[in-house]
């Protein structure tokens, strides 16, 4: 009976997760008919990660950058999803995912709960090489999207050129040579007319 | 310049599995609002991979289980779904299905695509421990969205309780703890009206 009820804690787990293909993000699906959830979100993400580790600024646990992206946002279940330029909403967001972390990981076996929480902090703290990586491409995700749907969603949310280049600069902790790559994406999207540049006169 | 020729192709490959998120599946969301795609099924199934591992009847590199749950569908971009009841179409399945994993493959490097090709080999094949608990599991999680959305995909196919026991009783190659609570949960939806039972008067 105390296995069955263990299994049956992990069953809940994985029935309460099947919510966050719910949660809908900004980004927009390559064709355009829908923006895309989180949990093709976070599959696409994971074969990043299978398939773009090599350039990675340090050698990687792969294995472990898999499951920060298969996990990450998980808590958007219950926080719902910051998009990556609004800096208003995102002064909440910790608080708000901190709760939301501690009621479904919960659901889990204690060990389990606490491995999971661990996994979340590190990609959270953004740290460890690991951490960086994943986070470099999370970022990556959504730009390819943009690029790739003539910035559907930068021109549906007024973006401009600054602030992208602003709030996705980090990738370069993860990995400079995907940073470089997808500045040339950036600025291609500008040429393109897909981004409006607000840097104009000003040296980039 | 040849740097980035292998980068392109990676990014080329990231692009074309957008696709997997318009592949629907039989299987409905836990909500019953719309069916389930395979990019998300994916992604559902990895985690699967990440908190069940410990049901194995052997140990497991569960790196390699999530490597498999990530990659295991994307030759249904070109081949479509193949619902687990559906015999006839199984036939043609595997032709079909090959197809595919030599065109969408062949986007990445020649290494990457080996790679990827040795990981979906060694899950169609079913004879490690890791490509068997990805299957076991691969079944569990529709028989989980089943049992707990009142048998709509079974009832929308006419499913029967022989056909349920028959298509999933491979279950147990990968575990069979997971197998035996899995019959409980048929059971309790034969119980419940959710699947009919053409089982009646035969020993089971």
């Amino acid at each position: 009976m105390t296995e069955f009820s263990r299994l049956e804690k992990q069953i809940n787990f994985i029935l309460e997760i099947d919510k966050l293909k719910h949660i809908f993000r900004q980004t927009y699906l390559l064709d355009q008919s829908r923006r895309e959830n989180d949990a093709e979100h976070s599959w696409h993400l994971s074969i990043l990660a299978l398939f773009l580790n090599e350039h990675s600024n340090v050698p990687l646990n792969v294995s472990r950058v898999v499951e920060m992206t298969l996990i990450h946002d998980i808590v958007e279940i219950d926080a719902g999803d910051t998009f990556a330029y609004d800096l208003d909403h995102a002064q909440s967001q910790l608080e708000r995912e901190t709760k939301a972390a501690e009621r479904i990981f919960s659901i889990l076996p204690d060990d389990q709960k606490k491995s999971l929480r661990t996994i979340w902090d590190e990609f959270e703290a953004h740290q460890s090489p690991e951490s960086k990586f994943a986070r470099a491409i999370d970022r990556i995700q959504p730009l390819l999207h943009n690029c790739y749907t003539e910035g559907r969603a930068w021109k549906a949310n007024g973006v401009k050129l600054s602030q992208v280049l602003e709030r996705n600069k980090h990738i370069a902790e993860g990995s400079q040579d995907l940073w470089r790559y997808m500045k040339t994406l950036i600025y291609e999207a500008v040429a393109k007319g897909y981004l409006v540049n607000d840097l104009e006169n000003t040296r980039l």
